[in-house]
């Protein structure tokens, strides 16, 4: 594919303000793995530095770059840089991996499940009975659905996913590998002698729009429901318990926890790591820093992290005393030490 | 289904101290979302303030409430409210999902293998040469079973699970989806240029009545045995490194790390994302704290937390007390000061 | 089997010193689990301890043991104990599990699946079109392959595991149950109203001689590729991100998460649970502790521990030091009494 970089700047309402406007655009790649044809882009302007090295032959970026640029580079200025540039992605063909239309002859769907057009099912997948699912929604190989499940439009399901009885999904979700999804939660009850289990008898609902990255783990809830909102993006090895409750446009990365009974707001950001105690509250517009441990409640729009998790200008300057801790201590000591002398001194 | 209040209490010999007997009880739910007609139950006292404004038709409660009740709410005392819940759940026909009995066409089992009556296997399982099924275990689609594993009796194993060769499962399990169970150990000799990978050629043995989260994984020994006793509990994504034992009735929350040829006691609590070093021992009926980072050994009966993990009280002092390590910078900054001012005078 | 002690010791080029030659060694065992017949190793002089009540009837050893021993207990001094051992397992006969030569009917192959002589692929597996698989390598059931892969020669796929489309692994890999090789990175822009997804373009490519514990998860690049160097050993429940880059030979154990765009050298080991940084760049033969927070990048050769992590020695410091900051606020507050005082009786 080759696409003049004129072009370009109009399917993004972009403008050219360095280059020849013919220049040929043949990919897209990274700043760093950028070859002569490549276009690229720039999120932010801490990145421009490293335009003075780039072999690509045009960029998307926000203002005016202020550093000495490569002769050739073509400089489209657009609002969003990498939305931008998602959206020439789109437009160079790229798309989601597939499988074929259809229901592959080995998948195994039980009595009276519901299926409507445009799916496609892979080799053994197993679908539970009285299961509906969605048109166009693909169901990769290998894949387990339980009973009683429903599943949106244009769902993605990858390979090796559990999706246990009663779940919903919604539509144009991506389920990744591994997921498991409305396992039992881990509830128990101690008699004195032994743990006795709790059956968990509630359900797992799930919004549009949602990503579940790969190995992931969302319990079904004990009665009621485990939610996660509409537009939430949730990365790998993430555990979320039985009943937890997480808005919409969530993101969550990579090996948080969040303990049963749990209620995420909308909008909230969590970063990789995190433990978030069970039965506690986040509000909306919460940004958790990576490997905090929330220990209580959070008002909306506060920025928090540490261990326990505190506003994060505080938890910064706890961070950083916590270092001296050691000098602190020899400096103390010290300090005793004179005391005495002039106790002494005095008397 | 409707049952009389009256029938509810006698089926697990409680009391009705409040209310009409014939009250007609039709679901069991959580309080807050009961309905009408539903039976819920107070875990302590602490929740007892919630009973107020729940929905719920009767109660399952310990002793009787302090609170402003619903007018027309049926108290029910009984010893232990939660497992007298679990009780009529039963009594309500709830039941474990399961899968038609036999074993489906499409199957895969190697020579020898020995099954006993009332077993299910679902599509796609494969079951190795000379693994043995105790009656009435139920294996869901999907599931690898690796050669020379002996599993016990109604043990119930999930879709998408590895249980590797030599594995021993007792009876009354649950085995959660994408547990991977038996797979190496990380051992590995370092001989100054790579690394030389030593052979594991252990196994795992699980006692009965083990429950085993999620995504999971448990590692076989190098040499002898890794071991779970019977009546522990383990949820999710957690991770246990070769030659590791773990007592009875134990209970392991989700995200906790258990490092190679620890020894963990009976009746042990380990609370989420906790880290256990290998090597060390864990008394009996120890608690450890969520997110705690467990060095050395811990005495039987100790409530350890924290990071490294002290005795828990120990643990809190710490916690709060490094949270004004800022502040503790600044007064010793002041006092040195005022020493030095003293100092001074003096001269 | 049955071996005489000194053709073990020819084997390994070690020496006798203790006991008879013509010992018959039938078995190879750990120190606290060996019977009669066994033969141990001991792996540095803190193990030596143990010796005295061992059961084995020889020992492989780096220098002369200076505790008592059992009676009639071989001591073979060999250069790396470790090492030897694991050679003499190999000579006893151990082998990793396998199964069948050849491709079970119930493989499904798409077009275009290049395969070389001697693989076996077992029941209920698929590989996508134009992907290749070297020889003698092994790919256990459920195992799914996208499209585009290439596999080398004498690699072990175990059950359960998803390798999306376009990934490269080498030769003599092991990859464990329930590894997810390629699925997305977790790339979202926030538009200010949603998040919208960053296509995920690149791929994964993994070296020769690399393991990779079960249900860790290595996501593709977003554009480029994510790498793992040769001979590098990954432990159970890893998370590693887009366009991460690790070197050869490194050691990462179980539980750590290393963020997207890292820069890993050669020769870096890393304690279970670590956290790493997105972004930043650890040199070669760096060692990091467990549970340590890699904020920022690492020089070679370091060995780093803590949260934030910092040179070992000063972190061990800092965390014991931590520890007595409930008395260090004390002592504060009492030399700000008697400075007071001092200051008053001044006045």
């Amino acid at each position: 594919m080759q696409i003049k970089a004129i072009q370009i700047a109009q399917w993004v309402d972009g403008k050219i303000i360095r280059g020849e406007e013919d220049t040929l655009i043949t990919g897209l790649n990274s700043i760093e793995n950028a070859r002569e044809g490549d276009l690229i882009f720039i999120r932010d302007k801490k990145y421009e530095a490293y335009l003075s090295q780039t072999h690509a032959s045009a960029v998307l970026i926000a203002e005016e770059p202020t550093v000495p640029l490569p002769e050739k580079i073509v400089c489209i200025i657009v609002k969003n840089p990498e939305i931008a540039f998602i959206q020439i992605l789109q437009k160079f063909g790229f798309s989601q991996p597939s499988i074929p239309k259809g229901i592959h002859s080995t998948a195994i769907l039980e009595d009276n499940v519901q299926l409507e057009e445009g799916i496609a099912i892979g080799p053994y997948v197993f679908i539970g009975k009285n299961t509906q699912i969605g048109k166009n929604t693909i169901i990769f190989p290998n894949v387990y659905i339980g009973d009683n499940c429903q599943i949106g439009e244009s769902t993605c399901i990858f390979p090796n996913v559990t999706i246990r009885e009663n779940t919903i999904i919604g539509s144009q979700c991506i389920i990744h590998s591994g997921v498991c999804i409305g396992t039992d939660g881990f509830g128990f009850v101690f008699d004195g002698k032994e743990w006795i289990k709790v059956p968990q008898i509630g359900r797992v609902i799930i919004g549009d729009n949602v990503e579940i990255g790969s190995n992931t783990c969302i319990d079904r809830a004990t009665f009621g429901e485990t939610r996660i909102g509409s537009g939430t993006k949730i990365d790998n090895l993430v555990q979320i318990g039985h009943n937890v409750k997480i808005g919409d446009n969530c993101a969550i990365a990579a090996t948080t926890g969040i303990a049963g009974s749990a209620v995420i707001g909308n909008c909230v950001r969590i970063g990789a790591g995190a433990g978030i105690n069970g039965h506690i509250t986040i509000g909306d517009n919460v940004t958790i820093g990576a490997w905090s441990g929330v220990a209580k409640s959070v008002e909306k729009d506060a920025i928090v992290s540490g261990f326990p998790a505190v506003e994060h200008s505080r938890a910064k300057r706890i961070l950083v005393a916590q270092q001296y801790v050691p000098e602190l201590l020899k400096r103390v000591k010290d300090l005793e030490m004179k005391i005495q002398k002039i106790e002494n001194d005095c008397v």
